[in-house]
């Protein structure tokens, strides 16, 4: 099933199930008090509404509570996720950024999966604008998936992780590469380089969804980053080196997670203008209509606007 | 004034004013439902309740809503901050935690206050128990002011900062060090080092509370921790090289703040076990008992515990 958070007319936000790539149902109104108005609330508790959900999925699209995605417009699934940690789980792109920085690759890399805290208040939507930070020249995008988590665990083992997972997500870690490579030198990671803006979107599809596609350490999932119609990335998801229960089992490790916090995978290979060089794309700027393309996760599109 | 979360014998958890050392208000309980019964509601409107707040000082102690401290147990006065942001901003902290791994001092630490993300889902309150990171044998505190934002904000300038402070509290950013050194070598900053627990409390002060004791970039208040009665950490707050209104405007340049964001200010010169170095204490073990204490803040009491 695909779930995502959507406003109507009258600004009511609801969560809803896609019906096809036609429709939503809003899942309170279908189910009446039965199942919650917000995806948070449902994701905290997916597995007692289960059922309840996928009855919808049989609902006419005659009824009052289903809209035409035309008539509404998609939010961020997750609004306000309860975290939001960024790995690194990419070889290519790590190797290929430390390259284009002068810099050897990190043997610890390959012993630990790391991560980084980001902005969880600064999440936006499908067509949401991205303000391009005032100070910041060297606007990129980056090209990452991310999975929810769906219940609350402690110390998940990575072969126990896949049972923690909600769903799956496209996610665009925006990025201020100037901002990041003078914060970086303090030794304390990327902050003010990327918490101006992360989207997410635009639904959050089951991880049943994503099954028969599953290989090796992820999913045979095209990855495709367009800016300006024009394709700038593609790699694929199986080229994870790090799996996304690895990431939990590290993320967890002494660690209560909690339904509700998302958990990105880093830069695809190709992924970003800082990996792909200046002659192929020059950094964004205002009025760039930035598309990140994953299969079965949809486009998550977005316009870079001034301050 | 002094604000509290606390719990009682029947587990019920308010918010409270503190009213001497001796007893606590349930704000919620003495004012009816026109005052919030948790914290993070009544930050996030403060200004409304301020006046309803303040009347709660001049209450009787035999009053049904009056608890005595010893009958109740204080949490984290915000067990769920909105965020948390942890920066650096005390110079000796930098320069000695440098100079112990053999590193310079940063040109860009003087030019920017950095700061980064840690984990706001993993906040402990005074008197609960620490867990050591099983694969820790590195355990540390680290003695800390914060600050709880009281307004939404964006772009603020620090001349107006002042604003958007609702008050401050002690803050003990716990850290596993030989589980940081190893991650920062990957370039994303502290996280699995930092993430397992944060303590805050006992109480958050309104920013008038400190208003007579302020200096150039702080307030002159004595800083210290001590590790089972040992007197360790001795610093002042005054010392502070970038002001919390100057970290505010770092942290909403094209950020919005939100009521209920913490933002740590970084270890105090001599704050922390790493700092001081081995010949002066070992690093710390399940049993030990830390308390960091800063004048008008009280005393942040912990005691380490074994997974």
């Amino acid at each position: 099933m695909r779930f995502v958070t959507f406003e109507k007319n009258d600004k009511t936000v609801r969560a809803g199930v896609l019906l096809n790539d036609e429709y939503v149902v809003d899942m309170f109104e279908a189910a009446g008090d039965e199942l919650p108005a917000n995806l948070l609330d449902f994701i905290a508790c997916h597995e007692k509404y289960r059922k309840k959900a996928a009855e919808l999925l049989s609902i006419s699209v005659e009824d009052s509570a289903v809209y035409r995605l035309i008539d509404i417009r998609l939010k961020a699934p997750l609004p306000v996720p309860k975290s939001f940690r960024d790995f690194y789980a990419f070889e290519q792109h790590v190797k290929t950024a430390r390259e284009n920085r002068g810099l050897e690759m990190i043997p610890e890399w390959y012993e630990i999966p790391v991560f980084y805290f980001s902005n969880h208040l600064a999440i936006k939507g499908p067509e949401e604008e991205i303000v391009k930070p005032v100070e910041s020249d060297w606007l990129d995008y980056e090209l990452e998936i991310a999975c929810v988590i769906g219940k609350e665990g402690r110390n998940i083992s990575a072969s126990e992780a896949d049972k923690y997972i909600f769903g799956y997500c496209i996610l665009n870690d925006w990025s201020a590469r100037d901002l990041q490579r003078k914060e970086m030198k303090v030794g304390l990671g990327p902050a003010k380089g990327k918490d101006f803006a992360t989207s997410i979107g635009p639904w959050i599809a089951t991880k049943d969804e994503l099954e028969h596609v599953r290989t090796g350490k992820g999913y045979n999932l095209a990855m495709k980053a367009r800016v300006n119609g024009v394709l700038l990335s593609e790699g694929n998801m199986k080229d994870i080196h790090y799996s996304f229960a690895e990431m939990i089992e590290r993320a967890s490790r002494g660690v209560t997670l909690y339904p509700g916090e998302i958990i990105g995978s880093g830069t695809v290979g190709t992924g970003c203008i800082f990996e792909l060089g200046s002659k192929v794309h020059r950094w964004l700027k205002p009025g760039d209509i930035v598309e990140l393309e994953i299969e079965k996760l949809g486009v998550l599109r977005n316009t870079i606007i001034e301050e």
